[in-house]
């Protein structure tokens, strides 16, 4: 298991918001799990998970939080030793906009990845070494089936709430439409309801990177140096699209890293250079390539209209509630996308508040802008938790 | 030398527009060239060039096309053996854009490239073997020159237009500003005046994959498999660039290659997928990955303000009229960059002409949108030609 951050180094004297909190671990499906491709992964499925605030004793309180692509189940508080606190810890704790001391609030690890929950880089029984490609190719209502599961362990029937940004948001989009009567409410930030040939086109790019790398070696790098190089340039790939043009011309421009002119030669010339080469090389620390293989092509197969004949007739008569968060400048997952999915909620007779906000950091202000999409997350779960908000089960 | 072209096949039985062309080749700077790098750059100089009409007597009707990243000499009409014509066919020709029974139009291979002038993969003088990264880092400022070299060469002394898309456009512009005496007008197509700190990073991430691929060897390949993996993914990236969401969406959306439902694996699902892996493969056919290198430092190099304090002074007092040419679905060169060198040479009081061509080809509109941009080149070229279009040498 990889290291969920690198941010280790020097712990603070303080931890302010939720303080300490506990990762935790659960093996499901002893038996093993039929996946979406109709190939069984073999039992037990780990799941590593966290919780933050407590349930209430009706268990009406129960908000999911998913992950992006590269996340994990420490979404908030702080790990012993970490520099940093989890990855939406600005969104959760008391008084935040997931507010845990209203809340009950659970992150889990996606399948295929690599920060506990079973992925490529788990055991595989009978073997005693890695998954690598062995592992099957696992989907988004995969991914969903294993948190349902989880939900089933904790004794937690019905969720107020599913929430995420990017694949995270996806996931939110998959539960409303897997499990109407489960979910009040679906908040799905900066994603699609289906991958496009252009999102599809930069996650081949990031696959090939890795296959064309030697040390890969289809898939069996465990124990040995691994595709270092190949998943950095992925890596690169995907830092490139998080960003905007506007935001990279603001957070960099054209100036130089260290010097007084360029330097007529192939070392580093420019800061979004260095920027991107850190990024790419920083990656690889803390993440397995093969996830990432797994998890990009589960986004590639993302297409929630798939058995429903068209994306209106999936929402049909869905009673959950949906707020739809998308960023001007986010040229990976276009504002359009969420915009759809807000026309074929209401075509179907349900409730889609979309909402645009105006920013320059392209994807990435899934994650930064906390301050804009805070009011409407509150306004949007008072809503949701006033008007009681779950449909019997 | 590279082949131009992968093109080879079968020859068509006729050779429409110009018919056959010869390539052509002259060794310049005999003892060596002096680079904006301050670095000297062995002598004698290969350029590759063709030409295509006839120089009138008053040598007042000479065009020079500017070829784009992976362009070469071969403009227009056909080499023997070639199933396709010239890059730029479709523009130039008896009664095209260009006329050929009115122009005579010249391109040349740019300094570094790989198709038939001086570059990485030439043989260093006194060594035996080719440079490598020990050629010196080039400019578009020295392949301006070379150009220059080049119709001294020939004997002419004006130009009434330089043109080009893309690398090529930003020839066009470094002419203008380098020579302004000696340009009548530029025709800039789909470029900008200084790369962004965006397309420095799709350019970095192109040469990171070239370079994390050991056969690369630090650019010694030559003899050997050289980094074909890491080429490919490079191409892959420029060519999700050159492409846009909408585009890609109507030519491939999620269509799958050869298959009735995805294939839970990582061989080919979408056909996406598929034209991307083709476009890399074959690029490595025909290009050396040293010159994808030095190419995109030096668009990364670019920027025409360079030396003048801004690019309103850049163009102040240049007598050339400009014909600038942008795509609506261009984000890779998006408009507002061609708009800002618009505002720019009126501010300095000069004649420049903007022209926003409505397309969902994105960058690849510059070759595509051929019937939109004739008529807006014909048009400006008569103008020019009609206002007698020379300053006083």
């Amino acid at each position: 298991m990889t290291t969920p951050s690198s941010d280790t180094g020097p712990q603070p004297s303080v931890y302010p918001g939720l303080g300490l909190v506990e990762p935790k671990s659960v093996e499901l499906f002893p038996d093993g799990m039929l996946l979406e491709s109709g190939l069984k992964l073999a039992g037990p499925v780990t799941v590593a998970y966290e919780t933050y605030g407590t349930l209430s004793p009706e268990r009406d309180n129960a908000i999911l939080v998913c992950h992006a692509l590269s996340g994990g189940a420490h979404a908030a508080g702080w790990l012993p030793g970490h520099r940093k606190p989890g990855w939406w810890d600005i969104m959760i704790g008391p008084g935040k906009a997931f507010d845990t001391n209203r809340f009950f609030v659970l992150c889990s690890n996606v399948l295929g990845s690599c920060y506990g929950t079973t992925g490529p880089s788990s055991i595989e029984p009978g073997t005693g070494r890695p998954y690598g490609l062995r592992f099957p190719v696992v989907t988004i209502r995969d991914m969903v089936i294993l948190q349902r599961a989880l939900l089933d362990h904790l004794g937690i029937e019905r969720l107020l709430a599913v929430a995420g940004g990017s694949l995270g948001g996806m996931q939110a989009l998959q539960w409303a439409v897997s499990y109407p009567r489960v979910v009040a409410s679906a908040i799905v930030i900066a994603c699609t309801h289906r991958h496009s040939a252009q999102q599809i086109a930069f996650n081949e790019v990031a696959r090939q990177a890795i296959m064309a790398d030697p040390e890969w070696k289809n898939g069996d790098y465990y124990g040995g140096e691994g595709p270092k190089l190949g998943l950095a340039v992925a890596r690169m790939v995907g830092h490139v699209t998080y960003l905007s043009d506007k935001g990279m011309e603001q957070k960099f421009g054209r100036r130089l890293r260290n010097r007084e002119r360029v330097g007529f030669d192939f070392s580093l010339d420019f800061e979004v250079e260095s920027y991107l080469r850190y990024q790419g090389m920083s990656f690889v620390e803390r993440f397995d390539a093969n996830s990432l293989l797994y998890i990009t092509k589960a986004l590639d197969y993302f297409d929630l209209s798939s058995g429903h004949g068209s994306l209106t007739k999936a929402f049909h008569g869905t009673p959950a509630k949906f707020l739809l968060i998308a960023f001007s400048s986010d040229w990976l997952y276009p504002p359009y996308q969420l915009k759809e999915v807000a026309q074929a909620v209401r075509r179907g007779g349900g409730d889609a508040t979309y909402a645009e906000i105006k920013s320059d950091y392209g994807h990435d202000a899934f994650l930064l802008e906390y301050q804009a999409q805070e009011p409407l997350i509150r306004a949007f779960l008072d809503r949701v938790q006033g008007s009681c908000g779950f449909a019997s089960a």
